[in-house]
């Protein structure tokens, strides 16, 4: 059965997944790079982005798991880019570059829908204004069998698992007080009860947590 | 020179350090046992109470060393107990019984101070509207060259931080989303950066986290 996983989801003490003011040159806000700096030492994303090296301890052979089985993405608008409200024109295709790092169909969910981009390198970007069931539906349609990933931010983590539609997540607290930002937490009141955890700590500070779903039998 | 320290202070996911509704069943509201529950199962917490047994690994390992050096201890008004606003009687002397667990001077910090109470095993409870900096001063002449316990709750522990007086604290990530409660990170973005912090799992399911105070030199 096709499974729906988090990966390398960081979460900050004060349980914000998200600074405040994202910009084009700030996606995480006044976070800036401290909730992903554990997985900017990794050998898995120096590959994404075309360099050589990085770390191969816990962090690595932890973010390494996030494209095994994967079919498809789901992310949140947020994730996608810094716009707001309806898009004033289509050049906007993401952070990641001409060959973006999914290699997948990759569903964005909007209010403002436009027309499907072809990257290279099989991403494909859809935008859809759709509930989580229905944007799962779809994913799973497209990802042939294989996992589906919601990909952040801490909304659409939310809005899953508030519908109850994630089977692992793999959060990364990482030992700072943001302040400010958005919660991932908020209205998930009693969520570890559907979940089986296992917890971590590594030599770069974070510690890793793996939600795995209790199996109805 | 005498430190400022604070031990064995849970939190939730979402940043809870105590659960909503307060009451003389419930010291932690609705979370009830389950901030503390890796600590009920230490040797520390059972010998506390008179107890026998107890786990003897990583987190009492941890939990032990709460009263090493201590000299007194500051505690907030909603630690010592349940009642709000003007006291009715002074019949209520903590929910510790005749001889409580701390053997120390300890300040209950109240906007309504009533007389000090002389307990058995060396506690006196003294009750004092002060600031942090003024209830730490008279803490450090009570503890007579000693260190100082922060002892809670949230709030305390939270004005103690913001007020830049801790030098060392011990701070436990339960895994579960409280969703109501009493924060403990409100209004201290960027506090990690006062200090070195180290973490470690447990087989309980917590993650033990140690600040330590960046020395000035």
């Amino acid at each position: 059965m096709s499974r729906v996983r988090v990966h390398n989801f960081a979460v900050s003490l004060d349980g914000y997944s998200t600074g405040e003011g994202q910009s084009l040159e700030a996606p995480f806000g006044h976070a800036g790079g401290r909730l992903m700096d554990w997985f900017f030492h990794t050998r898995t994303f120096r590959g994404m982005h075309g360099e050589d090296g990085g770390g191969t301890g816990v962090d690595e052979a932890l973010a390494g798991t996030w494209a095994d089985g994967i079919g498809a993405e789901i992310m949140g608008r947020n994730k996608f880019g810094p716009q707001r409200g309806p898009w004033e024109n289509h050049d906007w295709t993401g952070w990641w570059g001409p060959d973006p790092v999914f290699h997948t169909p990759v569903f964005v969910l909007t209010h403002h829908p436009r027309p499907s981009v072809e990257m290279e390198g099989g991403t494909t970007f859809h935008f859809i204004d759709a509930t989580p069931e229905e944007a799962l539906r779809q994913a799973r349609e497209a990802a042939n069998g294989l996992d589906v990933r919601i990909g952040g931010g801490p909304t659409t983590v939310r809005q899953f698992l508030a519908a109850d539609l994630i089977d692992r997540m793999h959060i990364v607290v990482v030992p700072i007080v943001l302040g400010r930002g958005e919660r991932l937490w908020d209205g998930l009141e009693g969520i570890e009860q559907r979940f089986r955890i296992e917890s971590v700590t590594t030599p770069s500070g974070v510690t890793h947590m793996i939600f795995e779903r209790n199996r109805e039998e």
